[in-house]
């Protein structure tokens, strides 16, 4: 029979197991972070109606969406995990407690044509907290309270997260007569850091803004100073615009409330060029840079937003999140050896029988699986005792366990820490995980 | 604008957040004996190609598949685990070390007409041993092994693995002379549960085997007696054949390192019933099922195979493995109120402030959670003391911490247990996780 050549298709990313194990121990540091701030789990379908997922789709998304019919049935593959939430929570208001703080970490799908860093198949990481007809300011800091201890636990060096508000931008151009064109100069000045600030006058100028205006807005995002200074600087430019007054009261208020989570000054600092999309957010506003890796672009983004599920019913929920793609930020910090495999194995202790049969050494892995809570193998194998000495080696295994006649006749077992060389021989009853023996 | 119904497809499990608390409770239950027993794992994508895919399938699974065309490709949604897992270790065979132990616990996509029971997207939660070339058989008691530190710890009753080996039952036909007849004589017994006897000595007859056969059949598959009585009636059947002389060994063998693994001889039967599927298993099989709710059928089965990857590679790739369905295990646990959720919420604490500010009690929140280890939620709104009491009844949050005037005065908390209802005022620096104050 002809064999077919075993592949995936490009733009998957599929991973040898190490690589694996450190991206598991990253969603879990995710993970149980986002539980300790009492985010709730979600697990919705990957695949849903297209009538559903499209409803505010269009243009480049709907291009990409893998879609397909089958039975009598439009379905479609989730592209994000917002619209999913906001049917979820407009199905389920009556059963839901507000505010609902969610967390889905799950992957997501995307036709596109495959390059360089993008994936047609991603995790996406997500929280949100939504309100049932409005949702207290509070909660724009204990996001960024939650973005502080994921980085900090998954030590990829310094970080800064970059706050802004909405309404400050809107109220901003407002105030220069250039409300109907906001959409357009947001998109312009979104691309500062990249384009530089000849190129963001020269669009700018094309928009037909005039050079004394250009140059307000090129002054305004480019306003130097700590965090207090730039909103001092905000309320000093004497602007008289509601919108402006209501976005700067409450980004001193978040930051106020920021510092009370134990968020770092030197953590996250005002930004005024962050705009995040163009219609969909309408206060606070995130992103997230690692200051050693400015490079890699927002690695968590988000904010807040008036009307969640709007398409789905008229209940009024407005909410606020953040999304790290995962599969992305995992292949970025790989490729740039920021972060690398510790251990080829998710085994604690491998333990070496030599010569003595299966039956004692059996017993003790059990025991240090259930009553220690120690990742165990046997090695099964007889063969020498070099051989089991390198396959802990070769797979990252920490300690080795080596059982002969005399650890077999007295009802002990000798312990071998791979890293320090030491062994020590301790009776059987001895062995506990909090035990210094498994630990270095 | 008109308002889109939310709402999902049938066939697809989606729980509200203490369901879906309770269903991440067994998943991460389960994952925790895989990895203690060293399996790695794998995350494979949910789209492939059809060509990889649908390499061995045909007939009804094939109609189930998702499939569509993307751009030039022909795609099909995964429908069970094992075809990836033999697609990629035959692509990365050179990577990995044998044998090698993995485990996967994903959704997968079977576009069945929805009735009772039947999902189109679920949870599989697979290990599979492989081994290049040869596989020792001390791994067919591993994997019983597995199964039951699981159902232990899931705590669902008294379970039974019942146990079989292909072999067995290949040379016990083969020395009746009913070697061409094994597929469709399995296929009858397979139903012996559900049928009864009269019926499966009805259709044996209709197959052209003849009373006395049948009879010896009958006999064979209802002998009675306990594991060890079983294989000696094995043995004083007196057939010579060598392939039912090399079932009832391994069987022998199996049984005496799944002891020597610790397993209860009351947990386990060897069960000359089961033949489990009628192709793919070549040696030892199992089949699991909860005593007191044996409806629910086999909630874990598997065994061993010669060659998992014959598809796509010449290398001869034998391996041992099992499956739990986890989603409809839930949905039957679930709808028999075998399990119930035990709370609404994942928070361990929730920090009630009373007319304090939020300085105090959000710098309290902060050490709990990245102190001591514990989700931690602050109940924001400014509201009577019983409201906060009665949230945290209704989510089930074990833990209030109340903090008054005289907490912020003295830097102190008082924390009171939900369940017991008892309440100790403590200094801040004597909050751990380790702490009594914390456990019951």
């Amino acid at each position: 029979m002809d064999k077919i050549t075993p592949r995936i298709m490009p733009g998957f990313m599929e991973l040898l197991p190490p690589d694996q194990i450190l991206f598991n121990k990253i969603y879990d540091t995710i993970r149980g972070v986002y539980e300790s701030f009492g985010f709730l789990p979600l697990d919705t379908p990957v695949l849903e109606l297209s009538e559903i997922l499209l409803a505010k789709a269009g243009g480049e998304t709907e291009k990409q969406i893998y879609r397909f019919n089958k039975g009598d049935n439009d379905i479609s593959m989730r592209f994000d995990l917002t619209v999913p939430l906001a049917r979820y929570v407009a199905q389920h208001s009556g059963e839901l407690t507000f505010p609902f703080k969610r967390y889905q970490m799950s992957k997501v799908y995307r036709g596109e044509r495959p390059q360089k860093g993008r994936y047609r198949e991603f995790y996406q990481c997500d929280i949100d907290i939504i309100g049932n007809g409005e949702l207290p300011l509070i909660h724009d800091a204990e996001i960024p309270a939650v973005i502080f201890n994921i980085f900090k636990k998954l030590e990829l060096g310094k970080f800064t997260i970059r706050l802004n508000n909405r309404k400050i931008l809107n109220g901003f151009f407002g105030s220069l007569g250039l409300s109907e064109n906001v959409t357009d100069i947001l998109r312009i000045i979104d691309k500062i850091d990249k384009a530089g600030v000849e190129k963001v006058m020269a669009e700018l100028s094309e928009l037909g803004i005039d050079s004394q205006k250009a140059e307000k807005i090129i002054g305004f995002i480019t306003a130097e100073g700590d965090t207090d200074e730039k909103i001092e600087y905000l309320r000093s430019l004497g602007i008289e615009n509601e919108t402006f007054a209501a976005g700067v009261d409450e980004l001193a208020k978040v930051v106020e409330f920021m510092r009370m989570f134990g968020i770092d000054d030197d953590c996250f600092t005002v930004d005024l060029t962050i705009a995040r999309g163009l219609d969909y957010y309408t206060g606070t506003v995130y992103e997230t840079v690692l200051d050693e890796h400015r490079s890699l672009g927002s690695v968590c983004s988000g904010g807040r937003y008036d009307d969640l599920t709007g398409y789905y019913t008229k209940q009024k929920m407005p909410g606020i999140g953040i999304s790290i793609g995962l599969t992305r930020l995992f292949s970025q910090l790989r490729a740039a050896e920021i972060i690398k495999p510790a251990s080829n194995s998710v085994v604690d202790v491998l333990i070496a029988p030599m010569g003595v049969g299966l039956e004692y050494p059996l017993s003790i892995a059990s025991h240090l699986r259930e009553n220690c809570g120690l990742n165990t193998e046997v090695y099964y194998p007889e063969k020498a005792f070099k051989h089991k000495m390198k396959y802990a080696d070769k797979m990252g295994i920490p300690y080795v366990v080596i059982i002969g006649e005399d650890e077999l006749k007295n009802n002990s077992v000798t312990v071998k820490n791979m890293k320090t060389g030491e062994q020590k021989t301790v009776a059987a009853s001895e062995l506990t995980a909090t035990d210094k023996l498994f630990s270095d």
